[in-house]
C-alpha cells in the first residue's frame, strides 16, 4: 500500500515539477541545467510527506503544491552544491553524472543558487496561499533551510570531515543537515492549512524523530548499501566523517534507529488513530534501502 | 553634499547590518565568516538609494531598515560567489582577501548560500511592513536575484568569458547582472512605502538607466581605475570579456555614459523638482572613482 502511495505521489510531484520549471526558459543552457538538478531520480520524499499531510486531515492538494516544489528545489540546491569539488567532491548521485560534472563548476554552484531563489519565488507566488500563511512559511522556509537550519549543519558537518566529533555535534549535524527541511515538509503544510496548535507540535516532534531515523538509516546505508541501490559511492568512510555506527558499531545503530521509529509510531498510534500510511511510511524510514 | 548623504547613510546602515548579524551566533565560525563577507567596506550603495526613496517621499526610514539589510545580504552572497575559483577567482576585493580566500571554498560557498537564504528571512520577520507588502517584496526581491535576474545575468556573463559577445548580450548581462538589484533598491522600498504606481514607474525606468551607467562606468573603470582605488585586480582583461570599451573603444563609451546620465537626470528633473540629493547621485554614477 505505501509503495503504491509513494510511487502514486511521486508522479504527482514530478509532474508539478516539471510544470513550475517551465517557467524558465532563457537562457536556455541555464534552464537546462536547472532541470537536470531538479529531474534527478530522487525519492521525492519531502514533497510526498506535505502530500501526506493533506491527506491526513482530508484537505486537498491545491494548497500545498507551489510549496512543495519550493521545498524540493530547496532540497536539490542542497543536493547540487554538496557535491560540489569544495564540499563532498561527488562525481555522481543516483547513478547520474553530478550536475556540476555535466554542466561544470560555476554552473552548478548557479544553479544551486537559483534554485535556492526560486523557491521563494514560487511561495511568493503562490496562488492557493493566503498573504498571511506565505509570509509564515516563508520565515520557516528560511530559518530551516538557513544558519539555524540545513546551512548551519552542512557547515559543522563540512568542518567535521576528518575529525573526531562528539556524539553531541553529530545530533546537531543529523537534526540540521538532514533533520530541518524533514520537519518542513511536516510544518509548512500543516500552517497552509491551518491545522491547529496541537496537532501541530505533535507532528513536528513526529518529523524529528524520523529525521534522526533516517540519518541513521543513511550511515548504515552508506556502509551496507551497495551502489545499484543507493546510486552513491561511500563517502563516509572516505571523508573520515563520525557516524553512528563509527561511535557506536553498527548492531548498536541499528537498535538505536528501531527505538526512534517506535518513538515516531506511538505519536501516531496515541493522536493519529494509527494512521496507515504514516505508520507504514515510518517503517520504511527504518528499512529503506537507498 | 552628496558626500556627507553617502557617509551618514552608510554609517546608518552599517549600524543596521551589524545589529542584525548579531542574530547569527552558533556555529561561531559561520557566523564570524558570514560577518567578514557582509562587513566588507562596501559603499552600501543598495541600501542607501532606500534611503534615498524615503527622503524623496519624505517618509521615516523604519519600513525599509530590514529590506534594505536583506538587499545587502543577497549582493554579499553574489560578490562571494563570483569570487570563487570556479567564477572570477578573485583573491582580494576592496583591497581585503576575498571569504574564500580567509575562510576556505567550502565555507565560501556556505557563506553565500547563507546570506541569500538569511535575505528572505529577514524581510519574512520584519515587522515594520504589513503581510501583503512582504509578500510582493519577496516576489520581486527573488524575481530580480533569480533566474531572471542578477542569477541569470551572471551565468550569461560567465558563459561569455573567451568569447566575443554581442552588443546584444552585453546588454542583457548589464541589464540583469549589476541592473536589476539597483532596480530593487528603487522599487522595493516604494512598494514598502505604498507610493503610487506612476511615480514608481518613473523610478524604476530611472534605476535601469543608471544601472547602465553604473556598468559602463565599471567597465571604464576597469581600465583606468588603479588598485588603489577600486580594491580589485582587472579582471576583463584577465577574463577576455567583452566590455564597452572593448567594442566601442574608451572614448565612445565615456559619451554612451554621459548619454545614460543626461537621461537619468532628466526624469528626475521632469517628475521631482531637481531633487538635490538625486540630482548629484545621477552625476555620480558617471564620476565614481571606484
Amino acid at each position: 500500500m505505501l509503495k503504491a502511495y509513494l510511487a502514486e505521489k511521486k508522479e504527482l510531484v514530478e509532474r508539478n515539477l516539471q510544470k513550475i520549471l517551465e517557467r524558465y526558459e532563457k537562457p536556455e543552457l541555464y534552464s537546462e541545467a536547472m532541470k537536470y538538478a531538479v529531474m534527478n531520480g530522487g525519492k521525492r520524499l519531502r514533497p510526498i510527506l506535505m502530500y501526506m499531510m493533506c491527506d491526513l486531515f482530508g484537505k486537498k492538494y491545491e494548497a500545498i503544491e507551489d510549496i512543495a516544489c519550493a521545498l524540493e528545489f530547496i532540497h536539490c540546491y542542497s543536493l547540487v552544491h554538496d557535491d560540489l569539488p569544495a564540499m563532498d567532491n561527488d562525481m555522481y548521485r543516483r547513478g547520474k553524472l553530478t550536475t556540476h560534472v555535466k554542466y561544470g563548476e560555476a554552473e552548478g554552484i548557479l544553479v544551486g543558487d537559483v534554485l535556492l531563489t526560486e523557491a521563494f519565488n514560487i511561495v511568493a507566488n503562490s496562488s492557493a496561499v493566503s498573504d498571511s500563511n506565505k509570509v509564515k512559511i516563508i520565515a520557516k522556509l528560511s530559518e530551516y533551510s538557513g544558519f539555524y537550519g540545513m546551512a548551519g549543519g552542512q557547515f559543522v558537518d563540512m568542518k567535521s570531515e576528518h575529525v573526531k566529533v562528539s556524539f553531541e555535534t553529530l545530533k546537531y549535524i543529523h537534526a540540521h543537515k538532514t533533520g530541518k527541511l524533514l520537519t518542513a515538509a511536516i510544518e509548512l503544510p500543516l500552517i497552509a492549512l491551518d491545522i491547529e496548535e496541537d496537532k501541530r507540535e505533535k507532528l513536528v516532534q513526529y518529523s524529528k524523530l524520523i529525521g534522526i531515523a533516517y540519518q541513521i538509516k543513511d550511515d548504515i546505508l552508506d556502509i551496507e548499501g551497495d551502489f545499484s541501490e543507493t546510486g552513491k559511492e561511500s563517502n563516509d568512510e572516505k571523508n573520515e566523517k563520525t557516524t553512528y555506527p563509527s561511535l557506536f558499531g553498527l548492531e548498536k545503530s541499528k537498535e538505536i534507529l528501531e527505538d526512534y521509529i517506535t518513538q515516531a509510531k506511538e505519536i501516531i498510534i496515541e493522536n493519529f488513530d494509527s494512521n496507515r500510511i504514516l505508520m507504514d511510511l515510518t517503517d520504511y524510514f527504518g528499512k529503506r534501502g537507498g
